[in-house]
């Protein structure tokens, strides 16, 4: 039995933290996992900055209130959950995500969790597992899965090269010249085939 | 983090087999788990009577797509998915189950897949794993969930065992009889609410 695994922020949203440092005119909150690639170290400068501007998390959700998902996605998601199961693996948080679930009906994420005060100010974070994507893929073999799994960025690429089929989407320049194995693809029409392909559909 | 299982036939969607039975006017399709437990053995006579008849996945399907999930059931799974994320976990086969997931919103479903041949006659199946509530809810735990569960019959006792928290719902009064520590409940509005207590909500 095959089972979907997508990426999250890129591939089907857009970067959460990117939009919210626009919303915010906080510029250094574009700070990514491309410069700073220890994620614990970025969450805590991140939440660092949230304090230091008396931000909390309803200020951040009033600006994910208004993400859209990218132009597209609900379709895409909404026919590949006709055929496959599909399970979100994102390095976001519950409350982060939640209201873009809405917006994409719902699907089953996989991702970890903000510890949050009463008043609102994020405190802390909670990893669901080391290396998610990874273990998570794994854990799904472990009980009779043929993965299939897609996402843009570094953090992608276990799930991808450890899966039955494995797509880049939407991936950077570098990524995809160092992984020349890995097809990669731009359009969503194109992923939704190059999977049927690898289900023998 | 917490995800919800839910078992599938008799908490969300009647029996599929026991409505296939009266659908196609063979009694002999009503015995189910309770009369015989190797679900094997109980599989392969099903497959045999079907070829007797001449029946195929085509016959079953239609049958199915005139069932509807059990009243309420849609919207428990709607309010449900907005706090926690659900996994449903079956013995039943994603051929049987689709038109079902359809009704009920395509919530992300772990089953069995059927063998069919190109007449449409069901030739064998597959299943995905051994154990496979338990099996599940243990993977879904080994990359950090916390796993509350619910279902209604034998073979869903060792993922409500095993999670955080369980439930038995509408089950039989001789499980509920040998298994007063396990919290049962009737209606979809206790579920919920045993749901959130279990989530500290």
């Amino acid at each position: 039995m095959y089972i979907t695994c997508l990426d999250v922020e890129g591939v089907l949203v857009p970067e959460i933290w990117i939009a919210f440092a626009e919303a915010s005119g906080i510029p250094e909150l574009k700070k990514t996992t491309r410069d700073e690639p220890d994620y614990d170290k970025l969450m805590n400068w991140r939440l660092g900055i949230l304090k230091e501007h008396g931000l909390g998390l309803k200020e951040i959700q009033e600006t994910i209130a208004k993400i859209d998902p990218l132009p597209g996605a609900r379709e895409f998601l909404d026919e590949l959950r006709t055929f496959s199961q599909v399970i979100l693996i994102s390095d976001t948080f519950t409350q982060f995500a939640t209201p873009l679930m809405e917006k994409l009906g719902w699907p089953t994420l996989f991702c970890n969790s903000l510890e949050v005060a009463e008043d609102g100010e994020i405190t802390g974070f909670k990893m669901r597992v080391e290396q998610s994507k990874l273990s998570t893929v794994k854990a799904l073999q472990s009980i009779g899965f043929d993965t299939i799994a897609s996402g843009d960025s570094y953090n992608d690429l276990g799930m991808i090269q450890a899966s039955k089929a494995g797509f880049l989407f939407r991936s950077t320049e570098q990524i995809k010249a160092d992984h020349p194995e890995l097809p990669a693809y731009e359009t969503y029409e194109e992923l939704l085939a190059a999977i049927k392909d690898a289900m023998n559909m």
